[in-house]
């Protein structure tokens, strides 16, 4: 073994250059780098040259207290950063919390914390419990650079955890935020694993269950790859940003909200692995789970129903691959006391007739208020799953929900529910019957006649989005034929709705490769074996 | 099966948004995103507006018929970029190559044309040969996100890749960039998988075989996280980076260089590849093959010999470990008709004494000029790998390289022929018996006595590294004993050298922690069983 002799400083030794780090002015840079902590330094900023800083390393930025970790952007204009500065990009300088112009100090980052559980994860070995606390952390504070973030992502991915490791994961995720606790027995909730256009049940079930007196605090996402998520419809409708205070008055209030789940800092490390499975189409069943239940037990819910649709084009594409899913979903519900009931349903194609936010919420408006134009499947699976909802209700005898459901519905009162949850979340100005869509049109056609045996919900997706939606909230796709319907050849099949010239074109040329649609004889529609 | 109808314009579709996609007037925006194109909008920047971009989306951009690929990042000031303007970082302003103020248009990009095999890969896919070429092409024309880069990177590690799909990747690799053809039979090169601090080999066992008459055209690399790369140390004593052309005639008279590859374009995937893998500290076994292989073939190399050591803290660590790796190397280079001599050789310490361009500098120099300080590892393992290099001259008979290598060295005709090379790339000032060294020391003793059982290659690399090296080239760590050597309590085992207060304070803080050294009994040195 060995020890430490120590020369101290030899008497050449630069002075002040520990001094310098801790003397830089803060400057807010106007930019948005989506997520990830951005640090501007001059070339000529002698913190930069004394600390032998290399572009891309992590740095840590420390002021008032607290501390936050940034990549490192070195910049050549003292426009942007003077050399007695520290940039921040938007993000950076939101988390770091002080104001412009206050004292920062900047040193080299030692890496994240969990950084060697996560080299072990990359190389294929099984975490702990602990492990994935710290990661989770890690990511939630924002201390993973992109390529860290992808790479747990990515080694994560497919079969890499098993269902002990997502137990882990889900529990570290709903322990990185904050958890509510609506002081209630039965806290009720539905979701659904996506991938259907359309499928806009929420906000069916949520009034029809709050009708019944079920407490449904219900948060949603914008839409993430689809062409619109329950927050992007429910806001043609009503206001979904809102402060979590006033939030939890309208549940008190009126059982329900219908509301965007961003400002409640539920599960955030689900929201920043998001920001990276996104642009890679990465969604596997261990991230699902946890990203799914983490939201959900941290918003409080005792009760969850989960739709699980299946279908040729649908996330699940077979009844086994529901199974194992379902079976992992109920593993870790069941580990973190959630009440847990899985519904595989009928993913064959888009639910509703409207995709995107402005035709989705004239689909669920036309439900409420029982108008003969209301789709059908959009009406029919709402009430199936709000009566497995009501069924959590314990006076409720199995089998019974559906039919109270209906009541709900068919008596308006669902219809008041929601308006009354509109009134309070601030209403928008919406007229179902007078819809401002998106202006620029283009039909597509049979072309040939025949019954529809296929709607490829990827495709159509496809087409909803590039044509604007959700951004462009009246652009979107309306179906005009579903499943088994007979056409015949000129018949719209579908209207494509767009807001700029430029989105149109892309939704056309997407249209000229597949239209989704395909034609054929009636015994040709797939069939599918769901349970309700 | 159906058709398009298209409706044409709806008479109030704004006019003219297609338009101004194609008026932004290019403007170079001083920050380095190090590798990572990224394109300043401003928010209220029409196209920003028209075209719906979201933040972190890839978007295309397009000038005088060149077009780049970016990430985008939305801007809130003037100053940085104007509502007209299209701002470039550094690396994107430079790849699209056009003056400032130019007109560019900028889209939203489809995804990179591999992105398919991407996905495949990821869902756990074996790859074709044209899906790697795909991949490599996008890699290596930035194409890839750091996201995407990343994805790729894990999703190849470990056992990912079989051992054709090493072979496609390689030969993909070699195809992304130029290759050299020096229009000789032999031509030689010499490689080592690195991990071994002051392994200064290289800067050896070239002059001696140029000497010999064989082609040795060198280049090599920076250190990427190692305290010195062949690059690195050579430049202690001469410029290493030449244009091309100049390299080349310098090979042409001198039969060797010893420059530093970036300027050639050899395997730029490569480069852009190990840009994530560093963050990451990934090196698989495939990855690292396609990478030594890939650069070897494109610098026109015809017989190499790979340097693979063994040790306790070296990459490989133990011999089956060693021979798998030995098969994947001679696969790939005989699919490539790459001649590959791979030796095994002893990586239980460093080679030499120094650790830090000029420390290792010094030793070079020393074991050229016969000095007796020299350290005796550094010479005996050079003249090694130069003899197995002279005896791919067919006119040497196997055995006899070793000796043909030591008459070199001892008659001083490698000292020569260095001092030609060094004269031919542009000689700096380095005088080796007064060394500029890092003013700033600290020792590290022996706590008790004994003989020295074991020196961790990562830890001393470490200190070396947080010491400054390479970018203070006088910092490092200089070894005072070697494995076996006897210690009395007290003895100094190293010092370590750095150039700025808080580097020595990084690096006395890691010796704290473990100063690299165990002092034991003689027969608990660890045993090699290597071949020559």
């Amino acid at each position: 073994m060995s020890n430490i002799s120590d020369d101290r400083l030899a008497p050449d030794a630069p002075q002040g250059e520990n001094l310098v780090t801790s003397n830089l002015a803060v400057r807010r840079v106007a930019i948005d780098t989506y997520r990830e902590n951005v640090v501007y330094l001059h070339r000529d900023c002698a913190v930069y040259r004394a600390e032998g800083f290399q572009a891309l390393s992590k740095v840590e930025v420390r002021a008032n207290g607290r501390h936050i970790l940034a990549t490192l952007n070195v910049v050549d204009d003292l426009a942007i950063v003077g050399c007695h500065e520290l940039g921040l990009s938007e993000d950076a300088f939101l988390q770091l919390a002080v104001k412009d112009g206050h004292t920062a100090s900047v040193s080299q980052a030692e890496p994240p914390k969990s950084i060697g559980a996560l080299y072990r994860k990359i190389a294929g070995e099984r975490l702990s419990r602990d492990d994935f606390r710290d990661i989770v952390r890690d990511i939630a504070e924002l201390h993973y650079s992109k390529i860290e973030l992808t790479a747990f992502v990515v080694a994560t991915n497919r079969d890499e955890l098993d269902r002990e490791e997502v137990y882990f994961l889900t529990e570290a995720m709903v322990a990185s935020g904050r958890t509510l606790d609506w002081h209630e027995h039965l806290v009720v909730d539905k979701h659904c694993i996506g991938g259907i256009p359309g499928n806009r049940t929420s906000m069916l079930v949520v009034p029809i269950v709050a009708a019944h007196g079920l407490l449904c605090p219900k948060t949603s996402s914008r839409a993430i790859t689809s062409p619109a998520g329950t927050a992007d419809t429910m806001e043609v409708l009503a206001n979904v940003e809102l402060p979590f205070e006033q939030l939890a008055a309208i549940v008190r209030e009126h059982r329900a909200c219908l509301a965007w789940g961003g400002t409640a800092n539920l599960s955030p490390a689900d929201d920043v692995l998001i920001s990276v499975e996104r642009p890679l189409g990465v969604d596997s069943a261990g991230q699902m789970v946890a990203s799914i239940l983490s939201k959900k037990i941290a918003a409080g819910s005792t009760h969850l129903v989960l739709d699980i649709p299946i279908g040729p084009t649908a996330k699940v594409r077979s009844m086994p691959e529901a199974q194992r899913l379902r079976r992992l979903f109920e593993y870790v519900a069941g580990r973190m006391h959630l009440s847990l009931d899985v519904i595989i349903t009928d993913g064959r194609q888009p639910i509703g007739n409207g995709i995107g936010p402005v035709l989705e919420a004239r689909d669920v408006m036309r439900v409420l208020e029982n108008d003969p134009r209301a789709p059908n499947d959009l009406r029919q699976k709402s009430l199936r799953l709000a009566g497995r909802l009501i069924e959590c209700n314990p006076d409720v005898r199995g089998g019974d929900g559906f039919a109270i459901a209906r009541d709900i519905l068919d008596s308006g009162r669902a219809l008041t529910k929601m308006n009354a949850i509109i009134a309070a979340q601030g209403q928008k100005t919406f007229d179902h019957n007078n819809l401002q869509l998106g202006a620029l049109t283009f039909d597509i056609c049979a072309a040939e006649s025949g019954v529809v045996t296929g709607i490829d919900n990827l495709q159509v997706a496809r087409m909803a989005r590039l044509a604007g939606a959700p951004k462009v909230i009246g652009a979107g796709v309306d179906l005009f034929r579903k499943l088994g319907d007979a056409v015949s050849s000129g018949d719209v099949l579908y209207r494509v709705h767009a807001g700029f010239q430029s989105d149109l074109e892309f939704a056309r040329q997407t249209c000229a490769k597949s239209t989704g649609y395909t034609i054929g004889r009636a015994d040709e529609v797939p069939h599918v074996f769901v349970e309700f």
